[in-house]
Order: structure tokens, then C-alpha cells, then sequence
């Protein structure tokens, strides 16, 4: 029995007595073999509750940030899963998504099975984390109280830098950051960016977009200003997008398929499975006529719609094409 | 004489005395008649400012969940409204902005005229509602009692979640829903998604684009990321758009014109009541031409860009067709 | 020697001593030769710290809005600059940030030279600025403390209302609007509007888009829902955009190229340099084809893609095209 990740941490509890937040700063997946067996030898399988006393040592020896607990009159939880099955409480969810945004998984590495319903539609307010139906009465109280209450969102995810701030990023407008996205160093999301749980910029990036559930946006590959990337969630299809090195989805444009390296969706274009777009090589020949499916996930491509024509076209290059040929060819 | 709505809470005044907020925990609207004698008993026509105690009776009969009020050191502010008629002072357009939100009313169902002379610009805070014009002293005593403070919005309008959550809701990102937006049971905003006053999403919905003032959007239906619905204020014509059951904006598309049931905008098409549109039957037959405004309100349209030839097109069905000549057989 | 710039305010700084935030709540730009005189009398070029007491007789005469800091017990700080060159420290990086969104100076009219080099990024939380390394301690010690903790942003720019909400301007959501934006009276920003440092809406405005850094918009033009303007900074190119008055860029379109007065752009159309556009007169004869750039700053065009045809034109007028001809003839 092995220890696939493992966290320390600190839930809050609704009135009612469920787990609706938890908050784990020194997450551990797939730990080296000396604390794989400190981890088993001292926790147990599962989510329990501890004090800070019978950590003591476990944390001075190998989480020393987590040492502020020790001194601190509270409960902590502790979740230990043996193996990456699917989602069976919030705990666990929770452990999930910080390894996520910890970067200690990539999206579509985790059994996330289960994540809705382990998860529940939380109010996240400026007096933490509240059960829904406990929110008029607070509201009612604090303005009794001459005290201001903000009720900054209500879902099932929060916002990430609450939880963890990876370095070397910058976020214009936390709110748009599920707890759960991946930013990888180097990533900018501005006030237009969104990333959803499940989903990377691995770095460097510019998020002026919507990074969708699932999608992974590789280096220096840009979204612009209201970029959209279809997920597989509501709306979406079920091609997972990866999009590769050096891409572009310009401002307004966007992509249902998956890109590879140095892409370039021109600003306003909207490229899906389904459409169907003029292969254009370097010397400007139309080599065919191919639906976007077909041209999921080849490299050095320029997708525009033709200004004089109204014709959706892919600029590529007869080397690009013959990869893509070969790409597609088991298809 | 009769109640059209009714509302004991909670007003915030302006150092120069003017009301720039109400808080009304538990509006009322065409009360029975059991509740409306009592109301009409009790209090008096338009707004009035009144001690806890004296409304203890009422509300421990009638609202159950003020009872909190009345153990506090605070003046109440009734508004009692006999008919539906313009907006005539501050607590009047909060009352009317507090019964859409409740879902006690629909937009456009309300008599909202002289709203915006009767909301002042309000400076929203972490230190709740405040006159512009007390901000900036606010702003450095704060900073010199190294107190944070934040200004949230400046706006007419306060943010939605500060007074009310409706049941089975999901909100990403709090501040882009106003007061007075109508959220159904099962609707989600995600990040990019906002909801302006006096606009429903009647749910479920699945909301990452804008729905304007005045729009109303039918059950199962989405808008997809960035997607626009157009508003009768700026920019928008004079059409009231209402979009119906189990249509789909695609990502970055939008809509000038209602819809009726199960229609679908493509990703990245903006279909305006002047756009000239190739309306196509199910044997992929054009049938004629028309502009937007003459297929407002039809059911069963695809509307697509044609990626080969830039024509914009409407796909539908001979039945459609029928029902759209005879939906239009008056205009 | 002269003053360009000058201002007293609080600074911020990290646990290891460096500035990471400075408001100045009266900033001053090319003072009067009395205020000149006055600010060359008592304080030194360059940046230094001094007390509330050495700079009463100072505040009482020349900033009386300062007055509440003589109160206090804090260090203040100075910032002389004698003339307009390079940013060369924090406090100077904050001033001239302040001297725009203070409306004292429009976008690309200061030397902002070096001004990424001297802001940190920090982290803005609802305990103030505090340096990003030393976050994750404030996150753990704030949860122990059941004390809730906001991560609001983690950039270089701050946003802009925490600094000064200028007169007679809207905001729905003031994370989109960085400190250094210039918003003129009569602007309204909507919930998908945003307002980069160093851009300007001159008023009034409404903005529901994207103004990136760099671009100038003039009044009475509004910015759609969604829609784009082109900065120099990532993915823009290297034309300076500015937009001039009473245009429109409809929702979800864009323009990557300046315009005159009375331009509009259809609402999901996106203009850039690069664009063949076919240019049509008053009497709908095709004029001539022309790139985008070669139309960038004439007036009294209108922008749509046709939607049988799928061809960008530019519908425009005999005289405008006389006008445009001569704007660009020693191109």
C-alpha cells in the first residue's frame, strides 16, 4: 500500500456539521520512499481529524511551513488517499484540486469522477466559507451589526489564490481562478482571462481568455482579449483542446479543436470541429477542403477568414500538410 | 386601495442625509388578502421611517425572519406601494429592484420609469454604501490607520448577492450580477456571464455571456462564453429580446433579434435584426432571403456563417417556415 | 530647475524593505510658479521620507485635502520629479500612474520608460499590499486565526479606485481598471469593460470592451460588449490606436487600426491592418479595395462584414474619401 497523495489541513464545517472548505498549504503527491513511509506509518487511510499535538513531529520533520499549526488551538484534517480513484468525499476533492494548482498534476492526470457531487454549492464571503441556507440570517445580522458582509461568489469551486498563489504569476482579477487551474511560472491572466479548475497554462502565457475545463495551453502560447477554448463541459464537444507551443487564438476568436505548435487563429475567427476550411499551402495552392476535425492538433497553421471571400482558410505549408497527413493517417 | 409591494429594512444614508441604499430582507408583492388588511392596518402609503418595536407584532406574525430587527438598536424604513406606478424615490426603485431579484417579479413586468433619476451613483465599499463625495477623506483615513479598504463598484446599482441568493444558484463572480437581475432556480454564471437588472435567466441556464437589460431567457437555454444578447439602453434598438427554451449563443456570438425555442447561434456569429440572411429548409433548399428582424420570435433556427462562402444562413425546417410566415402574417 | 511632478503620500513596504505601494492622494503636475516655488523651497528631487510635522505649514497652504496625515503617527513620503524622464524607482512609478487616473495627464504623454522594472508584483489582499513571498505565512496565520483572508490580485498594477475615483464616472466592477487608466467625466464601465494603465476614455463614454494600454478613446464613442481595441503591448502591433468621437465598435468586434470620428464597427466584425476591405461610396459603388491600415484615421466609416457575401467593406461617403485620400497621401 502506497501513498498517492496526502495533505494536512484545516476544513470548515456548515452549521449542519458538513466539510464544505478545506484548506491544505503543504499538499504531497507521490512522496520519495522516506516520507511515502513516515506518511503510512502515522496516518491512516482516508480523512480524519487530528491535533496539532500528535503531529508534532511528523510536521517539524517534513513539513516545517505547516509549523504555525502546532501552536494554534484547532482541529486539523488529514487525508491520506492510497491510490488516484475517483472523488468519494469533499476532502478529497479538495486534496485534488490543490494538487492541481500546486502544480503536482497536470489537468486530465487525476480521477476527478465524482468532483460535482462531492462538492457543494458554497457561499464564499468575507466571513469565510457558509453553508447556502445559512446566508440570509448572516446577511440580516451583519447589517444589524453595521458590519459589511460581501457575498464574493456562490459555487461549488473557489477561487485559487485564497488557497495558493503560485510563483511567478500574475492575476488581474482573482475571482476569474478556480481552485483546481494549473499556472504554470510566467503565466498573465488579465481582467478578461479565465481559467476553470482542470486546466493549464503551463507558462509562459498571456491569458486574455476563457481556459476552458480540461484544456492545456502550452509555452508561450497566448490567448487574446475574450479568446474562448471550447471545454467539455456545457456547450463543448468531447475532444479534450490541447493547444502546443506558440500559439495565437487572437482576440475574440477561438478554438473547438486541438492545436499543435505555432498556431495562429486570427482575431474574430471561431474554428470548430465542424467547419469546413480551405488547406492553403505556401504558395498560396488550395490543396483540399477539410472539416477542422481533420486538422486537430497539426502544427504551423494560420487560420483567417478570407476578407474579399467570407472563406474560412488554414495557411499552412506542404511540409506542415504532409505531417498533418501522417498524423491523421489511423484515424 | 390595495398593496402592489410592500418591504420593512433597512436604509443607509449619505452624510448629507440622502438614502443611497435599502436592504429589505423579505419583500412582499400582491399580497394576500389576509397579509394586505394587515399591511394596510399598519402602515402607511409610500416610505416611512419607524422604531422596531413598533412593528413587533407584524413582523412576528407575518415575517418570521425579520424577527432579528426587532432585538436591534436601528431605525426601519417601511415603503408601502398601493399601485405599480414610476419610480418616485430611493427606496422605491430598491423595493422594485428587490422584487425582480426575489423572483416576485418578471422584467419588463415592472413600472420602473425614473429609476435611474432615483439611484444615486454610490461608492460600494468594504465599509458598505457611501456618497461619492465622502470617499476620498474615507479613502486617506483609512490608509493613515493602516485599515484596509477597498472600493468595490461605482455604480447606480448595488451588486445582487449583497441582498439576495436565490435557491439553486451558482455564481462565479458576484459582481457582474446587479440588483434587480432575475436568477432562476438552476442557474450558473460562470466568470465571463453577467446579468443586468431588469433581465432574467428563468433557468436552468448555463450563463458565460451577457444578458442585457430587458432580456429574458428561456428555460434550458445557454449563452455561451462572451456571448452577447443585445440591450434596449445603449447600442441595443428598440426590440425587447427574449430568447426561449433550449437555444444555444455560441461562444462570441450574439443576438439583436428574439428567439423563440430551439434555436442555435454558431460560435462567433453576431445575427442582427438587419442582417440579410439565406433561410435554407431541411433539403438544404434556399427558400428566400430576409432580414433578422423578419425571423424574430421563430423556433427551430440554426443560424450559421457558411464557412466557404461567408453567406449567412438559417437553417430550419418547412414546418418552421410555416409557423414563421404565420407568426409574421400581421407585421 | 523646475517641478514636472510632485507629490506627499504613504508607501508601503515589504517585510524585507522595499516599496511596494504608494498612494498620493493630491498628486501635482506642472504646478503654478507659486506652488512651484513653494514645493522647490521645502522638499528635495528624488524620493524621501519625512515627517507629518516637517511639511504642516506645506499641507496647511498648498494641499489642504492633506490635512488629516499632519494628525497622524506615520512617515510620509515625497516624490520630486524635475522633469519628465524615465521611471527610475517605485514611488516615481506610482506617481505618474496617479498623475493619469488623477486626469492630469493623458495616455502617451509621460515617459514611462523602465515603469515594469520598478513595480513589483504584488499581492493586493484585504490586508493591503504585501509582498508575494511572504504570502503563504499570511494565508496560514489568517485561517488559524479564523480571520478571513482575500487574495483580490497578484500584479504590478493595482486597481485604480483604491487610489481615486474621479468625478462622475460608473463602475460595476472596479478589479478591471488598473491604477494609471484615465476615465473622463461620464464614463461607465460595465462588467465586461476593462481599462488598462496608460488608456484613456476621455468621456463620455460607455464601455462594455477592452481599452488596452495605449489607446485613447474620444467622446461620445462606446466600446460594445466583448468587444476589442488593439494595445502595443502582447499581440498588438505597432500602431498606436486611437478612436476618435462618437464611433461605436459593436459587440464582440474589434479594431486593430486608429479611427476618425463617426466610425462604427458591426458588432462581431474585427478590423485590423492587415483587413482588405472593399470601399464602398454613398451611391454603393465600390470605390477601390484598400488594406486597413491604409484607412486607419478617417472618419465617417461604417464596417461590416456583408452577410451574403462574406466581404469586409467600409461604407463611407465621396468627401470622407477625399479627406482620407489627403490624410494618407504623404504616407
Amino acid at each position: 500500500m502506497g501513498v498517492f497523495a496526502f495533505a494536512i489541513g484545516l476544513a470548515t464545517q456548515s452549521r449542519a456539521g458538513n466539510i464544505i472548505d478545506c484548506f491544505f498549504p503543504a499538499p504531497v503527491k507521490s512522496p520519495d520512499s522516506d516520507l511515502e513511509q513516515a506518511i503510512l506509518d502515522q496516518f491512516q487511510s482516508g480523512t480524519h481529524t487530528l491535533s496539532p499535538e500528535s503531529v508534532s513531529s511528523f510536521v517539524r520533520e517534513y513539513q516545517p511551513t505547516l509549523e504555525p499549526m502546532l501552536e494554534a488551538d484547532c482541529t486539523l484534517t488529514s487525508v491520506l488517499l492510497n491510490d488516484d480513484v475517483g472523488v468519494s468525499s469533499t476532502p478529497e476533492a479538495f486534496l485534488k484540486l490543490h494538487l492541481l494548482s500546486h502544480r503536482l498534476a497536470l489537468p486530465n492526470t487525476l480521477n476527478l469522477d465524482g468532483i460535482f457531487a462531492h462538492l457543494d454549492t458554497v457561499a464564499w464571503t468575507t466571513e469565510g466559507a457558509l453553508a447556502v441556507d445559512e446566508l440570509a440570517e448572516r446577511q440580516l445580522t451583519a447589517r444589524l451589526e453595521q458590519r459589511h458582509f460581501e457575498v464574493l461568489s456562490v459555487d461549488k469551486f473557489p477561487k485559487m489564490t485564497n488557497y495558493i498563489v503560485p510563483s511567478g504569476v500574475r492575476i488581474a482579477d482573482s475571482s476569474r481562478i478556480r481552485l483546481g487551474a494549473y499556472l504554470g511560472e510566467g503565466t498573465t491572466v488579465m481582467p478578461s482571462g479565465s481559467i476553470n479548475f482542470n486546466a493549464a497554462a503551463l507558462g509562459p502565457n498571456m491569458i486574455e481568455g476563457r481556459l476552458s475545463q480540461g484544456v492545456v495551453l502550452g509555452e508561450g502560447s497566448d490567448l487574446g482579449g475574450g479568446s474562448s477554448t471550447m471545454g467539455t463541459l456545457s456547450g463543448g464537444g468531447e475532444i479534450t483542446i490541447t493547444i502546443g507551443r506558440n500559439c495565437l487564438i487572437g482576440a475574440n476568436g477561438g478554438t473547438g479543436i486541438p492545436l499543435g505548435d505555432r498556431c495562429t487563429v486570427e482575431a474574430g475567427l471561431y474554428i470548430t470541429a465542424g467547419t469546413r476550411v480551405s488547406v492553403i499551402d505556401e504558395f498560396g495552392t488550395k490543396v483540399r477542403t477539410a472539416k477542422g476535425r481533420e486538422l486537430a492538433g497539426a502544427s504551423d497553421m494560420l487560420f483567417i477568414r478570407h476578407s474579399e471571400t467570407g472563406e474560412v482558410q488554414c495557411r499552412t505549408n506542404k511540409k506542415a500538410i504532409a505531417l498533418n497527413d501522417q498524423l491523421h493517417a489511423h484515424n
